[in-house]
């Protein structure tokens, strides 16, 4: 799988460059002062450069949510049990997340995969299941999971960008849930951005102080067993990952594989996207950074990733919230670059 | 009108906090870590308390977009030339605008006011024709406006929310359209911030250096010509503001008379607040910031109004383009708080 894995993300290649100018000089042809609606203006750029078309369309969006138990939570790291996790995907299959009522404001679609939840799920809930195992391991104490597993849950990623595309999905966004992974993602920031564990761990779901430096201490212990090696992502991935977070890797590989753009959430969904640019930089192109979450360390790792998030509304739930907002303004500047008169359509005077 | 404007304006009161410790106590109990969600959280309880509704509805949404002209442009103030004011009027009735994309990506509607535009349009356009005058005289040596004028064209804008109201719509935005409005909204921001000219003046459309000097220069020769007082602000709108600016001003107050919120959009809308802040400081209540404009002085008039932007989209094109945005960031606010499963509900385990 690891070779199939790396065979795959050899063809990502960086967007196409050649469309930038095409683009702004449509944008500057609308009826508003050149680059005025800012970032907006800048996501329609970029999507028409992932597309590589004068003027794309943008159909159907859909927010991937990857859920997985992590064997961390043992070590007291979470302000919520465990249980949690497979009580959220009833509540995400029902429609009553928060994620289901983002993703219908902005009118995409919500698909749930289980990709490592300690729990059987009845079949026929509308579940994708895709489960590499039943959570990972206590990361404090032996390895999260194999590095087998680290790549075939990747791959589950990859397959479910790939599966969106062949359904017809322009834009994708990454989701989470999972009791316990913030730990696992902060490990995975500290190690790929090389800063000290307290400066990108934070409360997660609302954790107290001293479950805050218990946390801190969990992943400082954990680094130090397993030495992970920023150069070799798989290996990290495997000692210090998370099932969802591996997904979410895999989802980012493959929206940019096929051109296609990724809203990336908070802390999670970040942490992937480190993984994924370690396998392939070219992934940065594709990536949107959604948010920036309350969470400290999410910042630090955007930054490493070379990416401004869009929104800053002070939100740390994660399921793709944050992302779907994205999904919208992305919508929204394409409609823009779309939709507007032109000064010599409207027969309004230039500058 | 001045007497009846001090009349309206004294039934404006501050929200009611008592129903904030209710909406508080419904958002915790639903399926997320408490303030997870931030921002909307917020939004959604702001709402509840100027609703005094447990479930209050968001039906009809609407941006009033006020358009006038500036006298001031004869001093070579802006990048564009006057007759665009009306031209763009004609690409607001056909939708061809930045406004009329992005609200119709929200499912707001715009409504286009002509309170001042140097133009005379053809009857049944589907305008709102309520000119109190053909522009505004040019600041810089004279008084833009009686003071009768001044307080005529506030009631324009208390009567756009009243019809408004009277029509169902739940959330207003404000827009603006006025070749030469930032020079007017910028003398605004500068005598009641009490700040310099300079700190408080940008770009605008886009000038370049010696006519963004030219400006600063402008202003504040009008500032020592007319010596505007910020206690009395239908005087500081005579001297030194724009007719669309007071629509908007009469818009805040008569949304907040009414109860409903108003979302602000960038330098135009906030001058508009400053001036409808001093007619009944409890207007705050009812503002929401929607975004922060590119033009330095919109940060230093929110901070006076104690208002934190929700995007910062690096938007400077007006017309209450980033307004809208915020009205789809309510709504979703709102659809969090009403749609979202409880714990109890959804069986799912909290802290």
């Amino acid at each position: 799988m690891e070779y199939r894995l790396s065979q795959f993300v050899a063809q990502i290649k960086p967007v196409s460059t050649a469309w930038l100018a095409k683009a702004k000089e449509r944008l500057d042809s609308l009826t508003k002062p050149p680059g005025s609606l800012g970032r907006l203006e800048e996501l329609a750029a970029r999507y028409v450069c992932m597309r590589e078309e004068l003027l794309p369309t943008l159909g159907k969006k859909r927010v991937v949510v990857f859920a997985a138990d992590h064997g961390v939570v043992a070590e007291g790291v979470s302000a919520f049990p465990q249980e949690v996790t497979y009580q959220m995907i009833y509540n995400f299959l029902r429609g009553g997340a928060g994620i289901n009522v983002l993703a219908r404001h902005v009118g995409a679609e919500v698909e749930v995969v289980d990709i490592g939840v300690n729990h059987d799920f009845e079949p026929d809930i509308g579940l994708i299941s895709r489960k590499v195992a039943y959570g990972t391991r206590n990361l404090a104490q032996q390895e999260a999971m194999s590095r087998e597993d680290a790549a075939r849950a990747v791959w589950v990623g990859v397959e479910r960008a790939q599966e969106a595309v062949a359904q017809g999905v322009d834009a994708l966004a990454a989701g989470d849930m999972g009791i316990g992974n913030t730990t696992a993602a902060a490990a995975l920031g500290a190690v790929f951005t090389e800063r000290p564990v307290a400066a990108v761990t934070g409360r997660g779901t609302g954790i107290d102080d001293p479950a805050l430096r218990r946390k801190i201490g969990v992943i400082n212990r954990a680094l130090s067993l397993h030495r992970p090696e920023p150069n070799d992502p798989l290996g990290v991935l495997a000692s210090v990952g998370g099932l969802e977070i591996a997904g979410i890797a895999g989802l980012i590989l493959g929206a940019a594989a096929a051109g296609r753009p990724l809203l990336l959430d908070g802390l999670i969904a970040t942490a992937g996207a480190l993984v994924a640019a370690r396998l392939a930089p070219a992934v940065t192109d594709y990536l949107i950074a959604a948010h920036r979450s309350v969470e400290p360390g999410h910042q630090i790792m955007l930054d490493s990733l070379g990416l401004s998030p869009l929104l800053n509304l002070q939100m740390r739930l994660g399921e793709g919230t944050g992302a779907v907002l994205g999904l919208g303004l992305l919508e929204a500047g394409l409609k823009i670059y779309r939709e507007m008169a032109t000064f010599a359509d409207a027969g309004v005077a230039s500058k």
